[in-house]
């Protein structure tokens, strides 16, 4: 399709979004090539990196279509653009969890790369001042969130969908899902849809024999090769 | 009753657990004078605190029992000492909150002070080197924490009817019932029953017309005159 660039309606920190000017019910998602972590205490550039992401995330999103997901994913109309459903976001990042690693492995005192019993969801305020906590169920609906608890079990149980079709598709790619974060929209009608992206950004990926690390982990931890990995992960996933 | 120490099976840091010759089924808790907070980081004694920490919980305790509460109080038998049932207590600190104040603040922004429009349960992990980290409900089964879903149910509508119960009762006393921790154990048939204290070292008391806090706040913010607050709690309980 045809979009052209009408206003910049936000600038986070691996996207711009515009408003478009042949369809007020729809955005453009502009994929930025800067790399963010630490809640954007650690910053950098990789020229190609949103190119990367923009095409990796589009071939999840399909897939995830392909398999009952509402996404907001439209079409994707160049190297780092795609036109999206217009809806708001639900200000939850919702974490899914396979190994144990990170942030997790910290708090709760479980050894890195174990492998957890079932898929762990968790719900994190998005807010950056305050660096973005982790929620239980009734402080999501305390800060007016989301609306109810039917609709934070709705998002933990696509959550799981999404997990289980994804941790499928990428062990036969030889890819490890060790834990992603999405975060959902509700379009004009009220329903809710998967929104954002999902990349080597929101994804830890572990080489399935290796275990070397194939996400933002590399730019986290200063492994080098940060975009030498998310190609890998495209050129596995359009294998 | 007559009981008499036999073995110290637990040290912390405001009580000491002995189990008593004359029944292995009970154990005796013996309430220390000192005070901690932020994690055993601030310490203290205060002569007298532990006698009246004994009988404010006492008191709690039988109120909460009265109600249909189960609890594992069987009976005070000196200033600092009440012989209890033998339970396994479940790593679980649970938190009730009515009006915010204190950590909640600061992890989500809410300001100091603001009445929750719902009663707030929160889990976190009995866990010191850990810091005791928030909890939700899939973390508390991942850890093993608790057994299963529906015991986690169980605790938080316990919880919740310990709250109504006891804010009802306060307000009479002109006390306002900021937030509480408890605890559960599970005794020798496997019911789970109200355990630990409930005092000014484990709620927030607020005076209810001139909002005077009356609980351990004053020895965190070096407010001074402890022992005159947890001794003006007594005393409102008991009038």
């Amino acid at each position: 399709m045809k979009a052209t660039k009408k206003e910049m309606i936000y600038e986070g920190k691996a996207k711009k979004i515009w408003s478009i000017n042949e369809d007020e019910n729809l955005l453009l998602a502009e994929f930025k090539d800067s790399l963010t972590a630490f809640n954007g205490i650690k910053k950098s550039q990789e020229l190609g990196k949103g190119a990367l992401n923009n095409k990796i995330s589009t071939q999840i999103f399909k897939i995830l279509e392909t398999n009952g997901i509402k996404t907001d994913l439209i079409e994707t109309i160049s190297d780092n653009e795609q036109i999206v459903k217009k809806c708001t976001i639900i200000p939850l990042e919702v974490i899914v969890r396979n190994i144990a690693t990170g942030s997790l492995t910290k708090r709760l005192g479980i050894k890195d790369g174990t492998v957890l019993p079932f898929a762990l969801v968790e719900f994190c305020y998005k807010n950056d001042d305050l660096n973005d906590p982790i929620l239980n169920d009734e402080h999501a609906l305390l800060l007016n969130a989301i609306e109810n608890q039917d609709e934070l079990n709705y998002l933990k149980n696509e959550a799981k969908k999404i997990n289980s079709i994804l941790k499928e598709f990428f062990i036969k790619k030889d890819l490890k899902l060790v834990d992603f974060k999405i975060e959902f929209g509700k379009d004009v009608d009220g329903n809710i849809i998967l929104a954002d992206e999902i990349s080597p950004d929101s994804c830890r990926f572990w080489d399935a024999k290796t275990n070397e690390k194939l996400d933002k982990d590399r730019f986290r931890q200063d492994l080098g090769n940060v975009k030498v990995a998310y190609e890998e992960v495209l050129k596995r996933i359009l294998s």
